[in-house]
């Protein structure tokens, strides 16, 4: 079929056969596609959608437009994690480390932050020395020596993902669930490992805010994977305030190594306990639920997680001194308390607000090619449903000069509400698997 | 707005503002738009549709991208007539000429044919001499003088059409009511006269295949151009079968020129009649339908058109002795009868066929840039209804060579059912007149 074809098919919401799909998604990553009837076939898929099987070909077709990775070297099922983006998501720099402490390796392809979502390589380049780009050989090495690593994507990897994504970034075209099913699943099948567990974060914070969007997105994400034939399962999560107190680079560092020796915050450390738990079920090696989780909560408070993480830094050439002491991380010239300007309870903390209030400040990306500064952020002093008192501290922020910390307080007062408390919400949401 | 926001508005299916869109035009005719953000902005108007306040305000932006003729200097109310494409459609040749001999302007831009209908200015072409492609002033300037004049597109008129309309082709977005309306009538209004007929052909052989999107169209164009400050009105016409007998060029201006000395077929002979004086009424010179349709009869059978559409010929460069000699247009090399295989009544005879059957003998273009064969084409000698005898004729095939007329043959068999005879249609299926 021709691209006007395929287009025209999908305009009057035919199901286009695997076969086509399939070497269109090819003729795309050769460039043989004209970026304008790309555009016009991807908003089609926009309006009539694709079903499991369009969605499972685009997928695979997206996965084997380049190389695809050959983990057997490792020896034993690896599991990979991927989240769907939220505001203070730390959670791999915990969770890689300590599912490897479990005994399964975790060779971990990651991303950059654009907007107000973070992402992990940025937080990880807080560290002096860490370096994210490796050779996949490299990669490899790391994972077999260490248990785990995370590195950014390679170019030969899902080439038609980033021509795809690019054009879908500037055409209207993202918010369309096979689209984006294609691009996460088909990464994660080139990556090679043999499970995956997808944390699809839901609520105002959150890429899908609703909870019909984050249902219907983990059920075909899960569905294209196994159609692809790797075992997953999807968590839905709530995102409408931060994960955990920290928002920034060096300072989710920071928090990350405390969840990692057994402390930090509850929900940052619920969030690793959950996923790791499913990530050990899916990898074959614990098959209660109840089991698995608690074998993760045992790695992060023995300090054996927190051991795998400094060798994973160390062998990425970071410094791994900073597990211990946390004062080799940059810190922001200028900080400053934001206080309550009434008494009462939390009832809102605004995911969204503070993601683009630390984007302010320089921890994130407003444009792709942004340079960031690792030192600045957000430290949340108080979680929805707290008890504050007027004049209390609700905030700190971590600033690189006078203006950006003034304007990033005013930002942080209309984030926090204060007024009748917030009843605690769940964190984990739903969950989708086997 | 930038494009990205129009494609998130229009995507969700808001109403976009007037200077939006109006700027958006504009911007594309300037070469500013991406043709990739373009075309997806189009298939989400495919989906979506634009209001009658949209579609308005897109017409004028495409009218107005480029130069807007003043045809102020003719003196008196203007009219022209569009068609939507059909087979054998050689009404304009015998329109312009008989609402210019009852004293109306008609100052008339036409196009070429490609695929299966043909187009005005080919058909004018088969006249030995004959000049399309004039300059704006020499255009008026024979207006002013005959009456009427025929002439192509210029490049300086409606300029983001072109740039849109060549994306739509090979984009799936051509079959949008607001975009082939911003199309039509923004090239009307560029155009300058202060009224217009359009005549939307229904059935197998038109575009708009359905009774009940010839009525959307119809509509959709009078609306459009009413909101834009002109008069308009549209006939729904049937176009299952051809237009008359003849298809292809020079069999076409022979045809045409029967029609302008009284003679022809019925039907052309009513089109002529019907679009004729819908459009006296419109401009000003005849209040009664009635009485307007009377009047271009008579210019008709008084040979009064003839001479107009001779003088018209002449200004354009071409030979004026065709309309008393029409021996003087080219003549195919060979040709041949197609005859009855059984007795019986014409069930059917498929316009679309016999188009395609042309467009091979060489009458039409597959292609934009393909070289015609004037003197080739199709001869039907029977109507739908008609009683026919085993090895009675049914068409004579006019061929380059002996191959294309066998091909020929064998199309116009299959297309010409013998069966139950077809009870007659009417011609004009619905007005939408003021």
């Amino acid at each position: 079929m021709t691209t006007l074809e395929m287009i025209e098919e999908k305009k009057r919401g035919a199901v286009l056969p695997a076969a086509a799909i399939r070497a269109w998604v090819h003729q795309v990553a050769r460039g043989e596609v004209p970026d304008y009837q790309a555009s016009a076939f991807l908003m089609a898929v926009y309006f009539q959608g694709m079903n499991g099987d369009e969605t499972a070909a685009y997928t695979r077709a997206i996965a084997d437009s380049g190389q695809m990775l050959d983990l057997s070297p490792l020896g034993s099922r690896t599991v990979d994690k991927h989240s769907t983006g939220g505001v203070g998501d730390k959670t791999s720099l915990v969770l890689a480390p300590a599912v490897a402490a479990c005994g399964v390796p975790v060779p971990m392809l990651s991303g950059r932050g654009l907007g107000h979502t973070g992402g992990t390589l940025d937080k990880l380049e807080a560290i002096p020395g860490f370096r994210a780009e490796l050779p996949i050989h490299e990669f490899l090495r790391i994972v077999q020596q260490v248990g785990c690593a995370i590195v950014g994507q390679t170019p030969n990897l899902a080439p038609a993902d980033r021509i795809l994504y690019s054009l879908r970034d500037v055409t209207g075209t993202v918010d369309s669930i096979p689209l984006i099913v294609g691009s996460i699943v088909g990464k994660k099948l080139a990556a090679g490992p043999d499970a995956f567990v997808y944390d699809v974060k839901v609520g105002a914070g959150a890429f899908m805010r609703t909870l019909e969007d984050a249902r219907l997105l983990g059920h075909a994400l899960v569905r294209a994977t196994r159609a692809n034939g790797k075992s997953a399962s999807a968590l839905l999560t709530a995102m409408d305030a931060p994960l955990g107190q920290a928002i920034g680079n060096a300072l989710e560092v920071v928090e990350a190594i405390e969840s990692l020796r057994g402390g930090g915050p509850a929900d940052l450390r619920e969030l690793v306990v959950e996923l790791g738990g499913e990530m050990l079920r899916l990898s074959g090696t614990e098959s209660d639920a109840a089991t698995a989780r608690a074998r993760i909560g045992r790695v992060l408070d023995s300090g054996r997680a927190a051991e795998v993480f400094a060798q994973m830094v160390a062998a990425q050439g970071g410094d791994p001194h900073v597990v211990d002491d946390v004062a080799l991380l940059p810190t922001a010239p200028v900080t400053q308390e934001v206080r309550a300007q009434e008494a009462g309870g939390v009832s809102w903390i605004d995911a969204r607000a503070l993601g683009d209030a630390a984007v302010a400040l320089g921890a994130g990306r407003a444009r792709v090619g942004d340079v960031l500064n690792h030192s600045v952020g957000i430290q949340l002093l108080v979680k929805p449903g707290d008890r504050v008192e007027r004049g209390e501290p609700l905030a700190v922020v971590h600033a690189a000069s006078g203006e950006a910390l003034r304007q990033a307080t005013e930002a942080i007062s209309t984030a926090v509400a204060v007024g009748d408390p917030a009843a605690a919400r769940p964190l984990i949401v739903e969950r989708i698997s086997p």
